[in-house]
C-alpha cells in the first residue's frame, strides 16, 4: 500500500468511526505495533473503539478496504501475538474496560476484553470472591489478552490457567458477524466447545467484545514461603517434595540462583552468591488449613536438602517475594544487552534433566542460560542472554534455542506453555504439531475467518513460516 | 442394505479383523446398539478391536464397504450418543482397557479408552493420587465416554469437569488417519485447542484410542453431610448458603424429598413423607480442614433452615448416603413406568425458580416432575415421569419439556448440562446453539470427518434433525 493509499485508508475510517476511535499519528502507530517480541513495523491505523458496534465496522471496513487487522490488549505478548506492520489496522481494546457484572450468587463475572486481570482480581476480592488465574502480568495485561493468548501464570498449580475460567466468549469473527457462545451456566456440553477454541487463539478466529469468566469463593489466607538450595536443581526438587507430601500448593515458583542475583541487584538489594536456586510456595485455604499445609511444605523442603526454608513472617514480606518474582522479566531485560525467552513445558519428572540439558548446550556455545518460571506444572522460561554486538552471538543462541527445542520435543514436552505461538514460535510450532493437527487448525482458521482478516500469519504456522524466529 | 449386502459386509470384516474382534450375532448386536437412551435398532456388526491398529483398519473398511461407525463405551449415555441403528458398525472399545501409567511425578495417567472411571479412581487412590471427575455412572462407565461426552459428575463445584483432566487425546479420525494431540505436559497453548474439541464431541470427530489425564495428589480425608429441609427449593438455598460461608465443598447434591422417597422405596428404607428436599455436601481437604469445612457448612446450613444437619458419622454411613444418591437413576427407572430425563443447567441465581417454574408446567399437564443433581453446578437432572399406556401422556410430556427448555434458555442457561446432545437433544441443541455456531461446527465436522463415517447425526444439529425428541 503506498503512502497515497494509506491516507486514503485512514481517512476513510476516520469518516466511518470517528475522530475519537481512530488515532493515526505516527507516534501512535509506532507504539500500538508493538509488543513485548519488539517484532513490528509501523501500523496503518489504530482503532480504539468504544463499542462492538465499532468493531464490527472495522471488520467490515477491513474488506472493503482491504487492510488486514491486529487485536491488542496491553501489548505483553512477548512471541508478536499483538504485533503490527504495513498494511495493517490495530484494534486496541483498552477503552472497552468494563467490568459489566460480578455476582456472587452466579459465581461469575462478565467483563469487556479491555479490563485488566489485576482490576478484576481486586473487584473481585473486595466482593470475598476470587478470580483465580494470575500471569505474572497481571497487573497490566488485559482479561482479553489473557483469554487469547490463554494465559498460565503463578497459580495454575491448584486452580489451572486462565481457559479453565473462561465460560463463555462474544466475538466478531472475520465476516464481521458476532459469535457468542457460552455463559452463565458453569456446566455445558452441547455442541463443539467453541469456547475453549477460543481460547488461546491469539485473535486470529474472532475479536473478544465480552467474557464470561467463571469466579470462586475467596480462600480466607494464603501463606508464602522460601526456600533456598545450593543446588540448581534444588527447587525442581523442593517442588516435587511438596507435592509428594499430599500439599496441593497454589504456586510452586522456581528461579537459578543466577535468576535471583540479577532480580536482587533491579531491586537494589544484596545477592547471595552461593545460591544455586531457590523456590516460592503459596499455599492457601481457611486460616488453619493454611498454616498447616505451610508446616508440611516446610518440612518437606528441609527433607528436600533446602538451606533456609521460611514462612514470610508478614504481608510487607510476602509482598516482596512476590515483587522479587514479578520483577525477573524487566531485571533480566536490564541484566544483559539482550535476551531471547522460551516457554518450555516438560512432563514433571522431565524438569531437572531437561534444564540441565538445555545449559549444557548454552555452555557448548558460550550463551548464558538462565531459567525461571512454574516449576509445579513443569513450564520454565529459560532466557539466552547474549550481546548482539559481539560476532556470531546471534547465531550461537539460535542454535542454543534449537537444541532446546529438541530437549523439550524429545521429553515429549511442549514448546510454549503458556506464552502462545505468535510470530516468534511459528517454527518451533511446526516442530510440534503434526502435519494432520496443523491440517485441521487451519481449516477451523477457514472456518472463522475465511477471508483472512484477523490477525494473518500468527499463531499456527501457514505453509510457509513468516518467521523463523 | 438389504440382508445379503449386510452379510457380505459382516464377512468382510471377519476377513479384514479376524473372528476374535467381530461379533455378528443377532443377540450381541442388539444389545451393542442400545444406550441409556432406548433410542436404536439392531446395527449391522459390532467390532472390538484390541488395538489402534484395528480401529484404523475399520474406519478404512467403513470407506470401502459403505457402513458408518458408532464408537461405544458402556452404553450409559442417556441422549443416545452412542446409539446404533441399521447400517452402522458399533465399534465397542472394552477390550481396549489397558492402564498404560499412573505416574506420582508427572501427576497424569495415560489409559485406553475402554478403562473404567472408577477403575482409574482407584487405581490412583492406591497410589495416594486422585482422578476428580466422578460421573454418577463411574464405576461403570468408560474414561473414553466421559471423555467424548464431556461429563461432569458429583466432584464439579470444587473440581471441574472430565474437559479439564484432559491433557491429551490420540484418536482415530474419519479418513482412518491419527491425530494426537497434547501429551504429558501440564500446561501447552501451541496452536488451536484440538484436545478440548475433541472432548464432548460424542464421537463423531474421532475414535478415542489413547487418553492423558491429569491428576493430583489424594486429598488426606473427606467428610460427608446431609440436610434436610421441609422446602423443596431448601436445598439450593443451602447450598448458597455453603458457598457464601466461604467452603467450596466437592460435592454439593440437591434432590426433592419426592426423588428421596423413590430411593428410600428402592432401597427398602422408610421415607420421611415431611421431606421437601436434600442436600448432600461433601468437603475435603486434610484431617482438620475437611473437619473445620464441615462445622462451617453445618452452621451455614442449620442458618439457612435445615431441619436436620449432620455428618455422616463414619465411612458406612458415608457409603449409604452416597449410594443413595447413585442409586436414583435406576429408582426412579423403577417407580414410574417411563420417564424423560433433561439434564439442565442456569446460572446458579436462577436455579430455584427455575425449577418451581418447570413443576409448575408439569403441574398444568397432568406430568409428575422431580429433580435432583448438582446444586453447586446448578445443573439438575430433571425427570418427567408418566404412563405411556395412558392417552396423551406423551405428548403432555413433550409439551412439559417443552416449556422447560424454554424456561432454561430464557434463563441464560443450557439444555445439557453433561450428558450431551446424542440424538435425544438436537431439537433442543438447535434453540440454544445460535445459526453462526452451528455453522462452524458443521465446518468442524467436515475437517475431522469429510466423509462422515463418525456417528453421523450425532450432537450437532444437521441441516435437518433426525429426532425431534
Amino acid at each position: 500500500m503506498d503512502a497515497a493509499a494509506a491516507d486514503r485508508v485512514r481517512a476513510a475510517l476516520v469518516e466511518r468511526l470517528g475522530r475519537e476511535s481512530v488515532v493515526v499519528s505516527p507516534e501512535d502507530r509506532r507504539l500500538a505495533s508493538a509488543d513485548a517480541s519488539r517484532m513490528f513495523t509501523d501500523c496503518l491505523a489504530v482503532v480504539r473503539p468504544k463499542d462492538e458496534g465499532e468493531v464490527v465496522a472495522l471488520v467490515k471496513a477491513a474488506h472493503e478496504l482491504g487492510f488486514t487487522i491486529v487485536p491488542r490488549g496491553a501489548g505483553t505478548s512477548p512471541t508478536g501475538s499483538a504485533a503490527a506492520g504495513a498494511g495493517q489496522v490495530v484494534v486496541d481494546l483498552s477503552r472497552m474496560d468494563r467490568i459489566l457484572a460480578v455476582d456472587a450468587r452466579d459465581l461469575v463475572a462478565e467483563v469487556e476484553p479491555g479490563v485488566l486481570c489485576g482490576a478484576l482480581q481486586a473487584r473481585c476480592e473486595e466482593a470475598g470472591l476470587f478470580y483465580p488465574p494470575d500471569p505474572a502480568s497481571s497487573r497490566v495485561s488485559t482479561l482479553g489478552g489473557n483469554v487469547a493468548t490463554g494465559a498460565g501464570g503463578l497459580r495454575a498449580v491448584k486452580y489451572g490457567v486462565t481457559r479453565d475460567y473462561v465460560l463463555g466468549v462474544r466475538a466478531v469473527l472475520g465476516d464481521g458477524s458476532i459469535l457468542d457462545v457460552g455463559g452463565r451456566a458453569l456446566k455445558s456440553v452441547v455442541g463443539y466447545d467453541l469456547v475453549r477454541l477460543m481460547v488461546g487463539s491469539e485473535g486470529t478466529l474472532g475479536i473478544f467484545t465480552k467474557l464470561t469468566l467463571k469466579l470462586l469463593p475467596k480462600p480466607e489466607s494464603a501463606e508464602t514461603l522460601v526456600a533456598d538450595f545450593a543446588a540448581v536443581d534444588g527447587a525442581y526438587r523442593g517442588a516435587d517434595a511438596v507435592l509428594a507430601a499430599g500439599v496441593l500448593p497454589r504456586a510452586l515458583e522456581a528461579m537459578d540462583g543466577e535468576v535471583a542475583a540479577i532480580v536482587a541487584d533491579y531491586l537494589g538489594e544484596a545477592a547471595d552468591p552461593t545460591l544455586g536456586s531457590r523456590l516460592l510456595v503459596e499455599v492457601d485455604g481457611d486460616r488453619e488449613a493454611a498454616a498447616r499445609d505451610a508446616d508440611r511444605a516446610l518440612a518437606a523442603l528441609k527433607a528436600a536438602g533446602a538451606t533456609n526454608a521460611r514462612r514470610a513472617a508478614d504481608p510487607a514480606e510476602r509482598e516482596k517475594l512476590w515483587r522479587g518474582r514479578r520483577s525477573i522479566s524487566p531485571a533480566v531485560y536490564r541484566a544483559s544487552p539482550a535476551k531471547k525467552s522460551e516457554d518450555l513445558g516438560v512432563p514433571r519428572s522431565k524438569l531437572g534433566e531437561a534444564v540441565a540439558a538445555i545449559k549444557a548446550a548454552g555452555r557448548a556455545e558460550g550463551v548464558r542460560v538462565i531459567a525461571y518460571g512454574h516449576a509445579g506444572d513443569a513450564n520454565l522460561h529459560v532466557n539466552f542472554l547474549y550481546d548482539p554486538a559481539q560476532s556470531g552471538a546471534k547465531e550461537r543462541v539460535a542454535r542454543t534455542i534449537d537444541r532446546a527445542m529438541d530437549v523439550v520435543l524429545a521429553a515429549g514436552g511442549t514448546i510454549s506453555g503458556e506464552h502462545g505461538v505468535g510470530l516468534k514460535k511459528l517454527a518451533a510450532a511446526r516442530r510440534e504439531i503434526s502435519p494432520a493437527a496443523l491440517a485441521i487448525m487451519r481449516g477451523v482458521k477457514n472456518l472463522f475467518d475465511p477471508r483472512g482478516v484477523l490477525n494473518p500469519g500468527k499463531a499456527v504456522p501457514a505453509e510457509e513460516d513468516l518467521c523463523a524466529s
